[in-house]
């Protein structure tokens, strides 16, 4: 318990995230609206949309005119999500996003083989090529992150050290490049993540990278999130990716129904409760997840919006 | 983590407490179909029905006949609610139940009034009558438990040293009748739990009742039940109250939507993940979380059904 965070850091990933896995059309002024009330809240990070080509991802072919849109609120990064020269372009010319550039690798082959028809070699190329686009537009590069860290739905668990050697090819790639990362991103894309392996794994890199601190994505397929996150904070962590209402599942996942990410706001009670700042606002942020699921039209996961705050009840009670 | 128990034992409590709450009369035959699936997966105890006034409680006016109807399987207890004199009479008649005795208190003065219109006083009363009640009818009394153990939607936060108060409560009431009690049980009635809490007070609790083992009640109220058993497991709690699919809800609480107790299979995941023997038939669980599903009606809150088992896609790839 000694090493709980005074304070976490929580990166929005919802508006990005969630609504892209939304079967129905979402209006171009609902997203502005989630992404504006979420802005309100005390989040520091939202990540807004996705510049990802319409073909694939149908519901961000509005992209520009969300963020056209936003009533930009100092103090939030407001950031997105482009995976080639095309997008990252399309986000820099809004000029009103932050452009944040990373070195992510998939710690499973399969995963790569299977849905992207790529090989680690490939995508490796694709990386270096990505490296030299962010810094030809001086865009800075700050996180390393490996995807489907903890386990894969078509190559099963993902063993410690094969986590630890796609790691260390970030690592090669961001020193090839004369590039100094400041955080090691852990993703756990589809959900294998148990509390212990977090635990184990976690203390295992930060032991190795003294240097740099660590930030977790965790999606709750099998209802394990808030405990994984629990296990992080035990172990330091104050950096975490969560999506408001649970918004979100795994498009590359074999499975349906499968639920989102970390809650937000589920997560935000957890922190508070511990006595660990979050800055955010809980009743607002509570406003925003009944707003996601109004827009979404379907029940969200997120629990504590359905149970109630404590924060209301002991302000009731007189306390 | 070196406290993890090597094995867990768990209670299922979705028949009798998640049906209950159920809006929409559950058929007697589907009541049946789900214990006797319940029977099949491997759980040791399955709490069955309720022996409560038809008046108060609707859903079990058919407890009988759900009794009657069982299929019994050697080697599972069934176990039934009783309140009261008349209760605990109709359960024994049924002669196909395990009969158990057990004291328990409310840590919550304001839920015993606003709830039970009784005082702590009258409520140490009626624990008297059980007991002698029990011990006219040869009924073992082996467990002592608080209620509304870590925070109370009426009265808000339980200290610790409230906790330990009714828990002395309990044990005095227990010396007075010569029962040595082996096992505390602490319920979370109201979801106010959270795992730094549930770390200290089992911590608390273990060093000042060396002798007993500790059970515990989690409801998911606000999303947070399965860190917390996650904490209780760290601490060495070896037993657990579950409910399928996370059946259920507090109909006591101050709010509706509510989640229900800690989902079964949820947690046979977890514990499973972690090397912890539960004895349970994992596929057949989700056969039966899928049927108590169906049963009800509407969507349950339980994850891993949704996300998809583990085992399942690592058998698919030969590991």
């Amino acid at each position: 318990m000694s090493d709980l965070p005074k304070r976490v850091t929580i990166n929005e990933d919802g508006p990005r995230e969630g609504i892209q896995i939304e079967k129905t059309r979402v209006p171009t002024a609902d997203k502005i609206a989630l992404i504006d009330a979420l802005s309100q809240t005390g989040l520091a990070e939202i990540q807004t949309v996705s510049f990802v080509s319409p073909k694939k991802v149908p519901q961000w072919n509005d992209a520009e005119d969300v963020v056209a849109g936003l009533t930009l609120r100092p103090g939030v990064r407001y950031t997105s999500l482009y995976l080639n020269a095309r997008g990252l372009d399309r986000a820099i010319a809004t000029g009103r996003l932050s452009i944040e550039g990373g070195i992510s690798l998939s710690a499973s082959s399969a995963f790569l083989s299977r849905n992207m028809d790529m090989t680690p070699e490939r995508q490796r190329e694709t990386r270096r090529e990505m490296i030299a686009l962010f810094k030809a537009n001086n865009v800075p590069i700050t996180k390393g992150s490996v995807n489907a860290a903890f386990g894969c739905n078509f190559q099963g668990d993902i063993p410690l050290d094969q986590l630890l050697a796609t790691l260390e090819d970030v690592f090669a790639l961001a020193a090839e490049a004369d590039v100094t990362l400041e955080t090691i991103g852990l993703s756990d894309t589809m959900g294998w993540a148990t509390p212990g392996q977090v635990t184990r794994t976690v203390g295992t890199i930060r032991e190795r990278y003294p240097n740099q601190s660590l930030s977790l994505h965790l999606h709750d397929t099998r209802g394990m999130a808030i405990a994984n996150a629990q296990a992080g904070l035990e172990m330091g962590v104050s950096d975490f990716d969560t999506s408001v209402g649970g918004l979100g599942g795994c498009p590359f996942a074999a499975h349906k129904g499968a639920a989102g990410n970390l809650c937000t706001e589920d997560f935000v009670f957890l922190c508070e409760e511990a006595g660990i700042e979050t800055g955010i606002d809980f009743n607002a942020l509570i406003e925003a997840s009944v707003l996601a699921e109004r827009i979404v039209g379907h029940p969200l996961p997120g629990s504590v919006r359905k149970g109630g705050s404590l924060h209301t009840i002991r302000a009731g009670l007189g306390q």
